[in-house]
């Protein structure tokens, strides 16, 4: 069986994501959305908060689950079985930073072999960040992300 | 009448600025300065001196302005009357994140375009960031800036 | 009157040409298609037929214009009174290329200007290049030209 | 049954080529090793020999091919049955041409994908185009290529 | 006598550094490696403690030093008696950084050239903050680091 | 005695090569310009035409000479005693491809170091193709070049 994990913040997933991960779940038997939780970066929205949205734009896929990590990505592919980490790339820039990280999780350990698809087209421009961005400015990102998210969540 | 408007944070103006809107006010009919404010980035100096230094150094051209909004630099531009944002590229890197927001913004207003000018060899090297850095370390910026700008400002 | 100039071989014209050439019409009151003839490349389509091509494509708006050019671009603008090169930027790779040719150009004519228009992501990955190698392949590119351009065009 | 296509010219097969196509096998039930035969760019080694290379290289393992094709690479795939077209990044200058051509295969048909892999690190400066530049001028490219090629090789 | 310095936080010195230092030291007759101390990032281990890791490292190398500095970078090369400042490339992504650096400090002080290092291919993956980041989520980076350098040090 | 090789085809030397050089030779104590004359690709001007414009534009510098070579750049340097190579770099474009030929060069000949300067922002523009397509189309490169060198020079 072929896993697939796909590590990120999803703070909060973008369409973007979305079409990516339906992309990479044609290739794979299973494909893990993995948040980090021991990351220092303050979040928008709340851990629990994000992993429900996922499962709910992901409930009728069974190949696709989300979990929580933290740790090394590479420490967390080998306990769920993965042997490949899938990326996105949507521009030159990202091009450099996912090579390096690629390079890394290689040399943490070779059996784990990294993946990338190419943005489309229409998508290469959302990312978690402008969408916390337009939020920021009061704007509307609705466009930006499935409609099972709730941009207007408030922790109680 | 063609209006653009050129956001930023101006923290402060430099030389590359100026001669990049001295050159975009050759093809259009108003440049407006337009400085965001509320971007959650603390500034070195306050709004009303950055908004009078601006002023200053471009007070014989009247084809330019300065204003400060909030909220989406689209929004903005639909309440000035502009159909056009003007955007500074230094080299490849300032490339995806431009292209990314210039994409963004075609998609949140398909009205207002973004043009782009190459910033002139000589001063490539300048940005606002540039130059907080060299007064951090108690260097001395001021031959990166137009002359109206007082980098030993303190508020009182 | 602002009059500018959009140098290239348009071996043949794209949609993607068309699509900036349109967009550029928005900002100047004259844009000039400008086809060179004296470089030395091999082209697949003469001179004459691409020529009509790009006549019949804008042939309804009148503030656009095709001719042919031999020399220096910014030598051509000065003939016909042109003080703005347009050039379209898909990715960053097009980048360094653009700012070199631009800061040639500033330096053969100081009163000229170059202005850069991102190409939309959906025409990204289209070019004139592009389309010469599907034909050479024997494939059908078809989607990438306007209506106008008839690929299976052969000289008597 | 997972198929992907790799498509090339392998004048001649590199030990980049390879690893790349090594990891690819790990993923994929088979690997179709696709040399094109209808470019105009003159190749050095015949399309026999570099066919043969390929076959000694990989005699070992079933799961790969080697087939020639002319016309689109996604017509080829449809042919064989594959879904998906691999190939390799070594810097970001790689990144932008094959964006554009993943872009474009994805617009000639809609079911291929492209899965992409990062070069090894220590394979990042080997190119075929390399390999003949140092046979050109009469040096030793006998590393940068498997022990299966005799870059002596002289028709007779 | 050719003096070089190598400016930087080293938080903590990495092997790519180490390399990169070694390479340097066959082109010069001093390198100053220069800790900049009012930098107004937090730093995860303290200066006197990345200062002894780095001369232990380099112990035996007469022709490499290591002093802190505060202030320019030029400012400090010309106190030290340096004219050249050394840098390394990992990548296209370094490359705008590096060079907006290199053109500031050469318009800071004109006698001043900065000589730029390819970082070798296996290093190319390597900083201090990719070893911070492993050692955040309790990751081992030992493999990154010179055997002097002791990453389970705490401040008593 | 520290001695570098400045490779090239210089048809023509620009005046970026002539700024680039004499930078190198304040850190070397020779620099050999080395022409490569068994390239394929055809030039405008002869061999010993280039190397006579070299000659001129350096005979006051002593340090400074210039030698014609075919085979492998490394093995020039080796004959000659060089353990350097020195390369401009004008922007992002120019690094993927300077950093494959440096790590082939490394690997070819371990102790040859690859020493890189960055092109002046003045300059960033110039090279000899840039000189030959001007020429090309008959327009004026004088500013680009060295006044020893005769664009108009024709073999009899």
């Amino acid at each position: 069986m072929k896993v697939a994990v796909f590590p990120g913040s999803f703070d909060p997933i973008t369409i973007g994501h979305v079409s990516l991960i339906k992309r990479a779940a044609r290739l794979f038997d299973k494909v893990i959305i993995a948040i980090g939780v021991n990351t220092s970066k303050n979040k928008l929205f709340p851990l629990d908060v994000r992993i429900k949205w996922i499962r709910d734009v992901f409930e009728k896929n069974k190949k696709i689950e989300v979990q929580e990590f933290d740790g090394l990505t590479v420490d967390f592919c080998k306990k769920v079985g993965a042997n490949f980490i899938i990326r996105g790339l949507r521009n030159a820039s990202d091009f450099d930073y996912e090579k390096t990280i690629a390079q890394l999780n290689s040399e943490l350990n070779k059996d784990i072999e990294t993946v990338l698809f190419m943005t489309k087209p229409k998508h290469s421009h959302i990312s978690s960040t402008i969408v916390r961005e337009i939020i920021r400015v009061k704007g509307d990102a609705s466009m930006l992300v499935p409609k099972q998210v709730d941009l207007n969540y408030k922790e109680d």
